[in-house]
């Protein structure tokens, strides 16, 4: 189970980032392999997209390459039509003195400008061939034209060379090739290319817990996905990814495996192992077979990669021409692997392509949160980036490294570098962004209560080219995000006990002097999500109490939280009486899965949450959830698309389908409220 | 020779672009023909970067699908530490209340949590198999553990669903794939994949005078190139292209190519013959097959475009599954090909890939120089972009339909909307960005003398990762230019008639107050190009006045121009008595292509041009060409691989190389002055 080891030992020296990089880049130059890893020929049309040029293209040919009529009309010598006034004509004759030419045509040899058919007129006009009912044509044929203005000599023609003279450059080593540059080296007579070839990168996945894609993983398993990622990972970086059969923890096994995999490959990434634990073979394997260079980067999340050289044997023989071939320990947890692939895997292709490295495009913006680092590591943070206001946001996402969804979410890194020990909400971050900042102001953030519904909502206003970022906190920190200009709008669902009203009496109090728009969004029904057959005989809150009952919590500050504790002040229960009180999910799906896989016996949630993971479920209360929307945001019509959506009948048919959900209201204001 | 035709006539009805793009999107509507156009099933690992989710992806599996140990360590209840206190540890006996776990392994049924293996301290340490040699293992093989603090239950788990739970929204329909998604849809359990089928769109390139890639052109002959830029759009857009073979300019020939196309097609693309000329066959064989919404847009490049829609007939039958399939008359000219496939083929593609429409960065920049538009087009400006100082600029690039190096050179596109007559210089527009924000930064700009060495310049500065952009205006161009704050460095040769002394006067003139430095860069010879065997038997400035001799000049302010002044005002010889003195080129390799093709007899320029298009060289000047550099651009090292390019070996080899130039104080510093 080591291939998903991310814990350090006293075995890892973590060296700092740039360190790592700089002794790999060292060990590849010392090898010779510190450069273009070989030149083929490819056709123009074979694929040539995204290419690599090895070498410089000089132009062959001029375009055009020959002097070219730029319009449909006459040529002639400017010579011969010095003469010519709007009052007195200067006669040519065809095809002696003036020859008709589309555009494109070459010009004679003789002439040197080209009259456009419109200034031209045509005198005894010939119709040769039965093309009498063709005037269009006839125009073209005259005996002779007249001309009442002179032309000056190269007019309307497009000179040899105008666009590329023969020996310029048109393109530059290491230039990636886009779809006009194949029109312009085609223009300028290349017809075959000579481009880096594809570094071939071999992935290794290792671990007797792995099991491939496809096949139903048991507890224990994992399902291996690093290999697809990091293979992906290589073929937009523009390398030629080789994956290996998964190989079990067996120091031979995978001994083997790699001896196998220097042939083919101008890199090896070896999946996992790459920790110091028993089973983690990575660094013994290529100790073995040539010499680890680094055990232990001073990186978050990945610190534990392996960087090191082969000697290339091949049953025992020293491969001719394979001096060596590097090799790294990539770390088994999936963000860790990624992110090993993008600071370590990219910058070394880029040298062997020729091209220049990647460079993110990097944004100012805004923490949404306080975040804790080491010190001692280059921490890279995942965050979701949008504008609220006049604001760009970075709202932290999760920092667990087996977290993928993480990756998904996240639109950009922020590093906190080694030295750091956490940033301050609110301090100004530079975010590599993984996305175009156009897409970000097509971003809704909406951050509070979590609901079933949101799901559907991102993928109904995606349709309306809008992105939905969501962050679940609660009912209350989405009013307190709102306070703090972190969100377009929050879900809510705050149950007032004195009045029995939602929402209303708390946004009062949480966003004092905001002017707010209170939005209907759906009725829902809240109970006891419970483990399907209900073995424990659970029927209200006040089973709750039972001994033999495990309960599991929503976080404090979320509505169903204030929903429970109110019923159970009202009961007279206690707290401290009920097992797992203080064991708090953050969503409904969340309860429903701890419910689920029998970590707790019941949970307090929505209809739609038991249902989703085939729970039983004992409706208690219905209860109102609601959006609310600091009326600046209903300014540009960022959110116009919520509205159209909530009025949809396919997205409430969506929710209907949901069990316990009303949607009669949804969409209408509640109420305008001043603040 | 129509295929190139890029004239207006009375025959098309120009109509406004988003009209033309309606019309299209409407006729594609009213033919169900505005949506997804198919759905495959694909493997995980089966090329999926890059497709398109046909259908949102919700979680079949939570991620982890079990609970999972987060930690090497020892698998115990929670409850069974409760009383553990540093004084008085708590003895768990293994494998009865304590169970050793690596990262990654199932949690125990009884389980709840995970004690870190150094938080557990061996007691009675039995080593069963013979591992005795082995005591990293045996610590895990205890007989018992002490713990000395308790552990809340779910400590170091990570918990079944904690990253997705089953049934939520792992990526929304539309969502194209990257490689981390590929991670995240292999967590939750999917293994296929429901993209769109890739649009396919037939490419028909027309035209007699059309050569292939490949084939040495004759005067007249076009290399057949935008069926391979075209091509390459459709594939970087996400289609499949499929290019027919060339068809001459004949009506039935044009309509058997295109009947043919329609039943593998779901677009195509018919280039050229889309204007209105006698052998424009595109509009007519549109109308034969079916209807023509509309023939010519407001647009500049690329206003003859038709967009038709056929009925599908095949051999005179209608294909039953087919009841249309949209056509476009794409224009000849290369850059309103490219154009046209961006305004008009990206936008379908995107529609019938359901993904948004690519959305290009854009940046607001600052016209270097006027331009002028029609008022009635909406005209798209191809501009370079750089950042000089904390301005930045957009340089407008050759307007030329035909001139597709303009493309190749291009960082972005501004359109000059319809209604708009044209441009001041310093107007502030909104560039569509072709590239990353981040490549600007590594831009350098150079306005002025055009010289030989700068095109290999420019491939030795792209190895230190900067780009040069090039303008030629002339030396006089240069210095205005830098004054303006429009270029990072010029390069000059104006020799004061005074003094001898190249560049200081015009400086001091043209720069007052602006500290500047001057570095040496080459010495260059001047002379006469001449045609090779030098048939006029031309051997000095002299006899640029004989009738039988045609001159071909450099433009005014340039330093050529200025030595030829100087000259022939010491000889005594007047312009006017010389034939082609009006006719200016911008660059030496302009004027020797002039020359080359026969359109002048001979030009002033320097031995480097003469050589490259292998002229005749009649040497007569030996002179000094200087970069001028402003002294606020040496801050903040844009400009320092220059210097390092400058003392190269390599580079001064390749510059020797050429004829006439002297390296021997390249990048020496001549002078700095206060300004």
């Amino acid at each position: 189970m080591s291939a998903m080891s991310d814990t350090s030992t006293i075995y890892l020296h973590d060296i700092p980032l740039p360190d790592a990089q700089n002794r790999f880049h060292q060990a590849l130059k010392a090898a010779g392999l510190w450069q273009v890893r070989g030149i083929e020929q490819i056709g123009l049309d074979e694929n040539a997209l995204g290419r690599v040029l090895a070498e410089p293209v000089w132009a062959r040919l001029s375009s055009p390459h020959y002097h070219a009529s730029a319009m449909d009309g006459f040529a002639v010598r400017g010579a011969s039509t010095v003469e010519a006034l709007p009052s007195q004509p200067v006669t040519l004759a065809v095809p002696g003195e003036a020859v008709y030419l589309d555009t494109g045509d070459p010009l004679p040899e003789w002439a040197d400008a080209v009259i456009p058919i419109e200034d031209a007129e045509p005198v005894d006009q010939v119709a040769p061939g039965g093309l009498a009912d063709q005037p269009a044509r006839d125009a073209r044929r005259p005996a002779a034209i007249h001309i009442r203005a002179a032309v000056t000599p190269w007019s309307h023609v497009r000179t040899m060379g105008e666009d590329i003279v023969a020996t310029q450059l048109v393109l530059p080593a290491g230039h990636v090739l886009r779809p006009v540059d194949l029109g312009a080296l085609a223009a300028c007579g290349q017809d075959n290319l000579r481009v880096a070839r594809k570094p071939r990168v071999g992935i290794l996945p290792t671990g007797s817990e792995l099991v491939p894609v496809g096949v139903p993983p048991k507890a224990g398993d994992i399902i291996e996905y690093n290999s697809i990622v990091l293979a992906a990972q290589v073929e937009s970086w523009g390398g030629e990814a080789v994956r290996f059969p998964i190989t079990p923890d067996d120091f031979d096994a995978i001994r083997q495996q790699v001896c196998k995999a220097v042939e083919p490959c101008d890199l090896i990434l070896l999946n996992a192992g790459s920790s110091a634990g028993s089973e983690d073979f990575s660094a013994r394997v290529i100790a073995s077979l040539g010499k680890v260079l680094v055990h232990g980067v001073a990186v978050r999340p990945g610190h534990p990669v392996i960087i090191g050289m082969l000697d290339c044997m091949k049953g025992g023989e020293p491969i001719q021409e394979k001096k060596a071939v590097p090799i790294l320990g990539v770390p088994g947890y999936p963000v860790s692997a990624a992110l090993t692939g993008e600071i370590f895997v990219e910058q070394v292709l880029a040298r062997w392509l020729g091209r220049a490295p990647l460079a993110p495009i990097e944004i100012p913006a805004a923490l949404t949160r306080k975040v804790t680092s080491p010190a001692g590591d280059d921490d890279y943070l995942r965050v979701a980036v949008g504008w609220v206001g006049d604001r760009l946001l970075a709202a932290p996402l999760s920092r667990g490294a087996g977290v993928i969804t993480s990756l998904v979410r996240a639109d950009g890194l922020v590093l906190i570098p080694s030295g750091t020990q956490g940033l301050e909400a609110g301090t100004q971050v530079s975010v590599r962004l993984y996305r175009s900042p156009m897409d970000l102001e097509q971003t809704i953030f909406t951050i509070g209560s979590h609901d079933l519904t949101l799901d559907l909502l991102a993928q109904y206003l995606a349709e309306h080219d809008r992105r939905l970022v969501s962050v679940n906190t609660g009912s209350l920190g989405g009013l307190v995000a709102l306070r703090r200009e972190e969100a377009h709008f929050a879900g809510s669902h705050l149950l007032d006990p004195q009045t029995g009203i939602y929402n209303l009496t708390s946004i009062s109090q949480y966003l004092p002097g905001i002017p707010v728009r209170v939005v209907e969004w759906v009725g829902r029904t809240q109970g006891l999500l419970i483990r399907k057959g209900n073995p424990r005989q659970i029927t209200s809150l006040q089973d709750l109490v039972r001994p033999d009952v495990r309960f599991v919590n929503r976080q404090r500050g979320s509505g169903t939280r204030v929903l429970l504790d109110y019923h159970l002040g009202g009961m007279g229960i206690s707290p401290e009486a009920i097992q797992g009180y203080s064991q708090e999910e953050y969503t409904h799906l969340a309860v429903a899965a701890a419910v689920q896989s029998g970590r707790a016996d019941c949970g307090l949630g929505i209809a739609a949450a038991a249902k989703a993971l085939d729970l039983d479920f004992v409706p208690l209360f219905d209860e109102q959830y609601h959006l609310v929307i600091p009326r600046r945001n209903l300014v540009g019509g960022l959110l116009d698309p919520l509205f159209k959506v909530a009025q949809s009948p396919a997205f409430r048919k969506a929710v209907s389908a949901l069990p316990g959900y009303d949607v009669s209201a949804m969409g209408q204001i509640l109420v305008d409220l001043e603040g």
